[in-house]
C-alpha cells in the first residue's frame, strides 16, 4: 500500500459505482498502516472525482449539502492512498493516510464508544480540543 | 478485544442509536484481530438487539427485506467480538471473527477491488467456489 497512489483519472471508474436515490455511496476511511476504522461518511459523484484526482479525501456533508474537504477547516486532512469498491458496487474502502485525528470531536476515531456491560462506554481519549481544531485561528 | 464479549442486553443501549428514515443504520465488519475490513451491511432493530444477545451477528438484507444471520446459508458466520458506535451514533462498527469468507463471492473481504491505473482491478483471490458456499449440501 505505498507509496501513496499518484492521482489517477476517475472517468473509467465511476461507472462501477452504485450510488444510491440520493446520488450517495458511504466511503470508510480507513488508516492504511494501521488498519484503524477512523469514520464512515458519504460521497456523491462529484467528490469521488475530486478525491481520485487530487489524492486528497473530499466527501459530500449531508448535513450542510456542499462538498467537504476534509481538514479543510480543522487541518486534519486525509491523503488518499487507494480507493476500493465492494462486490455491489455500493460501498467504498478509502485506505487513508491521516494527519491527526478523524472525529470532530477530537479523537483519533469516530468509533469511540463500546457496548460493554450494557452500556455504550468511551473507550478512546480526546486528543486536540474542538476549540483547536474549530476555534479561531 | 478477547476473550469474546459475552451476551449482553441491548436495552439500554438501542436508545443512542440513530437509525434513518428505513429504519436501518449502517454497521462495518471488521475482522477483530487482523484490522480487514470484511463488509459493510445494515442493521434494523432486530437486528441490532438479536446481534448483541446472541454474539452471532445478523444484519438485515435490504433486497430481501428480512433477517439476515450471517452464515444461515454458506455456513460462514460472525461471531461478534464487540460493537461500537460514531459519534453521530448513526453508523457502527462490528468487530468479529469471521469463519472463513465474509464475500459471497467467495472471497475473505468484500473489498476486493482496488482503483488502480484508473481501472478497478481485482486484488483478491477466490478462496472458497460459490457453488461451494451456496450449492446443494
Amino acid at each position: 500500500m505505498n507509496p501513496p497512489a499518484p492521482p489517477v483519472s476517475a472517468a473509467g471508474l465511476m461507472g462501477e459505482i452504485s450510488f444510491d436515490a440520493a446520488g450517495l455511496v458511504p466511503v470508510i476511511a480507513q488508516q492504511h498502516d494501521t488498519g484503524e476504522i477512523l469514520m464512515m461518511a458519504w460521497m456523491n459523484r462529484d467528490a469521488v472525482v475530486e478525491t481520485l484526482e487530487t489524492g486528497r479525501v473530499c466527501y459530500w456533508s449531508r448535513s450542510r449539502a456542499a462538498l467537504w474537504r476534509k481538514g479543510e477547516t480543522s487541518g486534519q486532512v486525509q491523503r488518499l492512498v487507494e480507493l476500493r469498491l465492494d462486490c455491489d458496487g455500493d460501498t467504498m474502502l478509502a485506505l487513508v493516510d491521516q494527519t491527526g485525528v478523524a472525529c470532530h470531536t477530537g479523537r483519533r476515531s469516530c468509533f469511540y464508544r463500546a457496548a460493554r456491560d450494557g452500556d455504550w462506554q468511551v473507550i478512546a481519549a480526546v486528543e486536540k480540543s474542538p476549540d483547536e481544531l474549530y476555534g479561531e485561528r
